[in-house]
């Protein structure tokens, strides 16, 4: 079974990355989701990444705050795509985690997502863009959610439009 | 034909770029590279981005400077992932052009990478992986990549290391 | 009808540039308010920015956060001016958004005021100054607010001054 | 006659300004262009701009660095708009000027572009896409500008494109 | 009379003010306190300085946020020191008033000092030096006061000090 | 008796410093704790950190916030190891204090770990690593608290954890 | 004798300083200049400080950079005014150095200036309006040196002014 | 036999750690020094790290740039005490490697000493400080150490010193 593995590098990061969960949820791709930390439980993270693998994970999610080392950690250990969700906690709104999270060295990319809440969910959905490539369902879904967003738009903007009258005009 | 597209903002963005374009002439990765720029040729952008994901594209690598849209244009454009590869040339050596290209609103992600050579060496590496989740030829070679990187910093080590004889110590 | 354009990226940015609209209402400039997204809602986004201009919009006020780009697409569909005023929300108070906004490239300039209700505000007196440039009714309106900021200024202080007696210095 | 002013803070701002001029100069629209210091010679400046608006100055391009404290002093002094070019030379790339310059109180906007010669040239684009709203040939030009650049964009890509044959692809 | 004068860009200003007020008033120093902004009441500011001056002002504080150029404004217009307390309210902490503030051109010092309360208070401090260069009497309570800090933090430390027997140790 | 040195600034930091406090009574380390500051009472600071060098402290521990000077008076006044705890409270949550803090002259370092609690208990933990070399019953603690930490991070995840059926993937 | 005190943190600032001693120089007032580190020779400094005091020292000028403390160091010794110039050398441009010296905690108040050439320059400017307060020739010499730098900006203009003919326009 | 274990994350590092070990060879202190990186070579780093423990390292020395791992996963394989030192090479003059390196989870400290050269000079007397706890030669070396850099001052400040005669004054 193809699946998305999410790690998160503490129970704190459990209540954002609920929302990257939920967007999976909603769109019905598998996924598993655990805790582990790149400094506290470094065999737990090498051992639960292989596994993963073996069973089927195609992309990892990784959240990890302040010196954010999890999704690097994850990257060094898998040729998978790994996605990482900076978490805010340290300095200047999660900066300090973005950049922890971005700067990989040649060959290990992590693709970084926005720090907090808007990368949860974007971390689900550039998962969900990746195995998309060659799942032409999901790729469906995808193309219909952006439909509905602009959609959505629209009806936010009916509630506050003025609009001048072009006859008038 | 499964391809890697390209699209730089400006041709200055050429040399950094080029380091990309590179990687994947090394591992044998087809791609299409463009210049096009979301606010002086947003139509050529626009037509360019459908006609190449109706060829094969399945990966879109974007670089810009400054206030970085290019990327989150062309993700605005098509559900297929798209890679970011944030130029220098603003302020702090590219921060700007990262932040302009890491925080997407919910639903249009951008999978951002380092600034500059670093990230135009990962973009590659990042859109191979993720063409290798179903091309296993692709993925040995990637692996094999990991070893040889393991290697070279051996090598690197031997040239200066100063160890203390076990014995002695 | 010569008259202003506002956009909005998201409802979120309503409450803040409910500022604006109310500086324009007092000045009884009139305009047009609509929420369309860069991202989101591209297609809405192009052919409002040309049925505005066709009906007369003479300015365009453009407000996000984040990755701040609607803004800029709107400045590269209209050589009208475009205003943009950058929304708090990502990183450090704006400053983000802050500089996805000004940081355009040669040619299509956004101008860029401060970021939230102080930007707000100000990109009304903007587009009222420049509307003012060939409306003498409009300009000594705003004349005369500057007159009454003035006046402001003096009542504001005769709250709290402490001022020693000259003949006692 | 309809021109635009040019204020600089220092004869140091010189080159970088140059390049607004030059713009100017190639649309062949009027401008004065001066030194003159917010903080060394206050008198000047404000008698300068009290006599430039009465000769026909209808926007006022103020250019400084550091504590950049000039647009912001001839924002004061005028209700004709005022674009903010702020100057490198202090911390971070001119950020401490980009802020000095965009951070205004309510009522006294500047307009504010892109640090150093990116902003220069904006500046008087933008100078030029206030004074077009009045002035048809004016318009004309610019958007012939527009196509010009959209096609130069074209012209660097061809010396550098690399484009996947579509009957083989 | 030798008195301080604390001038205010804005109303909000006044509260912070009031701790450097409250240490003047403390040291029995005379000082005036107004509300006078570089941008909405030039003419007042200006007006305002030479009268102090010529009543025996001898310092200036002035305290003002955001594009923050009250101090630099006043420094201008005198050669007595003025000393500018930046305010919080704009980016990161109150760095833009900092900046805005501090990086003055040469020959105009702003003796900058802390943002917001900590730097009220210490402007107040500052200026008390200062006089007290030439009045003996001020300078021995300035030295007192040191004491009774020095008196004050073994007295807080007193509180939950830890200290192992020497005995024992 | 080898003891631990603990020193804060203000006594406003001492919230903060008894999580450090706390670490070490877990561990049944002894440490001194007092406040001190490098401004206010220096003759203090300096006398202190004398007396409690002979009575036996092996490393000082020293919290300080804005210009955070007091870990490098005391590195400057001796050999021992100086651990710095920069603290919140100026710009950029603590980001001045980290700097003020880290950027210590050749040959008089400063062992600096993260801002704030986060750092308070590092301190704890840094100090206690450094005295275990020699104390071999401190060290098997400290190597008994990582795998308590790698414990709880299993049993966090368990609470929380989505993991997909090996038979079924 | 009244005298300016000049004291650099390291040899390396020397080249910077020189431009405040040179500004003293050309207004003939008389200083000294040492260099004494916060960290490295504490006594010295603490020594020096109260022998210049005695001997006449009525402003103490003292540059540092990076973990910026000499100003802060000499502030706690004394209630003479103590200016502040950061230097560069550590992160963006000398930020950290302008940060540790300008928060200083209340009560011991640093009076900062710009960082680096600016701020040495300035330094001197600073120390002499203080002087001048009670110095009617230097306050004199001050004025003077104000309006010849009003009349360089004139003639910095005049060399690249561009003026529209009022007849004509 | 006790010693110094130097890691650098990449060749590059090396030209600024071979400061770190010429401090140590100065001082006599032996120590190893290898090239190994975090992501790169992760089974390499965790393997020296144990052999290196067993063989006598007491304090490990980490240098790494960018999102800088590994001191952080040197810091999760063992309790003795680890010295990060942050590289330049990426954002803003090394605050990333910086803030990725000092930011650690609670019982995982890092000692982050200062950016680049200062930083790696700084980690061999640091290292040697917690060394010379223990072994009074090294502190007696190391106290004499302080004595010639104060010595080193005073003869630096002879060769520019402007000093005032005390007769005169």
């Amino acid at each position: 079974m193809r699946f998305i593995s999410i790690i998160m590098g503490s129970k704190s990061d459990y209540e954002v990355m609920q929302e990257c969960a939920k967007v999976l949820d909603k769109f019905g791709v598998p996924y598993e989701l655990i805790i582990s930390s790149a400094h506290r439980s470094p065999h737990r993270t090498k051992s639960y990444v292989s596994e993963a693998e073996e069973k089927g994970a195609k992309v990892f999610i990784c959240a990890a705050g302040m010196a954010a080392h999890l999704a690097g950690v994850v990257a060094s250990l898998t040729v998978k795509p790994v996605i990482g969700v900076p978490m805010k906690g340290g300095f200047m709104d999660g900066m300090d985690a973005l950049l922890s999270t971005v700067q990989m060295p040649a060959g290990m990319p992590v693709a970084t997502v926005a720090v907090g809440k808007a990368g949860a969910v974007n971390a689900a959905y550039l998962a969900m863009q990746i195995l998309a490539i060659d799942d032409e369902e999901l790729r469906a879904k995808l193309q219909e959610d952006r439909l509905s967003k602009a959609k959505k738009v629209e009806a936010d903007s009916s509630e506050v439009e003025v609009i001048i009258d072009a006859t008038q005009a």
